[in-house]
């Protein structure tokens, strides 16, 4: 049966990387028939332009009825004014949360090419390949109570639920554990149990799955040394698990180390393999509709979903390949540029994978 | 009327450490008549071993009495294996609360000398000067309710609140803006204002409060963002300010941009200048006893405390030229050790900074 895709371009810059992305998927679907096919829909702040809210049920439908979902990146300061609820961040949590996909995979992979982007000197971080592992459907992203009140004081006060379950900790350590297993076994918790009970829970639910797992070494690092790890000796991580929030925080803080958010791609998975790929970076609305952008991370998150959803291993590694040749042939978009190279746009950088492919 | 200190050195590296720091104070007390006494006592692990807290009554009695607290660290595996509430932290987290110590200084700043020593690039460290300032007796560090409970499913689950007040909110945005004001003017807020409730009060409030200073620029910047932005790019910055978590997380994330944690002092003041004072490390019970440690943040505390409790700024500065002098000397600690440089143990620096005061 074909497999289904649906792409969501979103906001700002999503639109340009996404389509960069979807002429490699044709360039891939065409080569090698490949019995795909892609529908792509309004998500974000574009589809609350059109709709007032950031998704809509029908959208919602198609992605469940969908195999797997491209997303480009959404939000921008056009809709800041707009509450939590009806934001585009929103149609992302709510993707996130409806389709169960709690697994969430971020690679930060230090290109040999791109080591003098990098912000970290080169002894630091040549050879860099560490994978996060985000929990990505709880946490205090969704926990319950949540809001604005007013207090007993009169005063008004914002508040949020930090929540886990032990069911939640133990699927996600599951993903971990397995990733691990498949590299160096490996495997760091991030937490901070020292203060927060919810993350003691964690620590402990962490270290009881990791008896199933007697070839993978783990260890507990609190989140505040993590992101100074992250910045002091990148190298010393395999595979890093944590929740949704600090996952937030330490894959952003470690993507300077691979010399641009715009080379990372990210999955995310529900239990069946079904998942959404999106680039960890957001929308640039700074740099929007001005073929800037780097579409790499986009493209490499097709790479992800060939992988992750289709099982494609050979094609994932033929975009990799690609990008990498890219890179080897001294094309960069702005983000990843120093001197001597050659500076292209997105699209040029889109005709380059294409061409290398 | 003598100004009264109190010393807690507690665990690990602590002790060596503001051994070094005392000597200091000694030298500068007996060379300049302070009238300043010190009296130390027992905290955290070293408490719980003895009396069975991590902070005593009459340990914390002490504290309210004395004019300033000089603090080393708390903390270690011996005591993980207790609960939350009598873990060494929690003295940390008591103290801070009880004496309401909710403005929280972390200067970063890179002595040009350890400039090899930074992780990152140096043209992206040169001249770095930044200070975070950190929300320390609120936010989801003391939100109730929390605690680990059973759910409906009959599952296990942990719980924390993330919560902030206007009023709270509006005396950290004081303590930030007015330090802009002696600084650069220019104050970035950090928040998760896209996904939290609790901190869309926050910019709402930050932004409020930003009107009583038109001479100060204000920004807002997401956590996840700001933790990239300081690897990519940190000297954009002047003062930040942000929450309990977000500012433990993002102060340790700049510590390896100054060379090494091992630099960096704090300053925790209540709203009449009262403050704690403490090195923003941990105990490291990895070299505890071992004479290896840096002393250099703790004694650069000691500078924060005549500056802001007591007024001394002379001889805060002082001793910052001491500390600069010593590392133009060549002088290094582990920690900062690079090719060609002396190195010394703890009290070897010490003697160093003694010699140079
Ligand atoms: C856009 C935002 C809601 C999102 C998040 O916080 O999860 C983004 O930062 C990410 O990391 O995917
Ligand atoms: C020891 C710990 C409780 C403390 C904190 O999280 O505040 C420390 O990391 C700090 O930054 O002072």
């Amino acid at each position: 049966m074909t497999k289904k895709i649906l792409v969501l371009p979103g906001d700002g810059i999503g639109p340009e990387i996404v389509g960069q992305a979807t002429r490699v998927l044709d360039a891939l679907i065409a080569d090698h028939g490949l019995d795909m096919a892609y529908e792509s829909a309004l998500v974000g702040g574009s589809s609350f332009d059109e709709h007032g809210v950031p998704l809509t049920d029908e959208v919602l439908e198609q992605a469940r009825q969908a195999d797997s979902v491209l997303l480009g990146a959404v939000g921008g300061p056009k809709w800041e004014q707009y509450e939590i609820a009806v934001r585009p961040e929103k149609a992302l949590l709510k993707l996130r949360s409806e389709l169960k996909l709690f697994g969430n995979l971020r690679p930060a992979i230090l290109y040999p090419q791109l080591a003098s982007a990098s912000s970290l000197k080169p002894e630091l971080v040549s050879g860099l390949d560490v994978l996060i592992v985000r929990e990505l459907t709880g946490g205090i992203y969704f926990g319950q109570p949540r809001g604005i009140r007013t207090n007993n004081n009169g005063e008004r006060e914002g508040f949020n639920t930090y929540i886990y379950s032990e069911s939640e900790i133990e699927r996600i350590a599951h993903v971990a554990f397995r990733a691990a297993m498949l590299r160096g076994k490996r495997l760091c918790s991030v937490d901070k149990a020292n203060v927060l009970e919810v993350t003691e829970l964690w620590r402990e639910v962490m270290t009881r799955v990791g008896k199933e797992y007697p070839d993978v070494e783990l260890t507990h690092m609190y989140v505040d040394n993590a992101a100074m790890q992250l910045v002091r000796a990148p190298k010393q991580f395999d595979v890093m698990v944590t929740g949704n929030m600090f996952g937030d925080i330490l894959s952003d803080c470690a993507a300077m180390l691979t010399g641009s958010i715009g080379m990372l791609p990210s999955a995310s998975l529900d239990a069946n393999g079904k998942g959404m790929y999106e680039p960890i970076h957001g929308s640039a609305p700074d740099i929007a509709g001005q073929n800037k952008a780097n579409p790499l991370a986009t493209i490499l998150s097709v790479s992800m979903m060939l992988r992750h959803s289709f099982g494609e291993e050979a094609l994932a590694d033929k975009i990799e390949n690609a990008v990498s040749t890219v890179l080897d042939q001294g094309y960069r978009t702005g983000d990843i540029y120093t001197d001597g190279m050659k500076l292209v746009s997105t699209s040029e950088m889109g005709d380059a994978v294409l061409a290398a492919l």
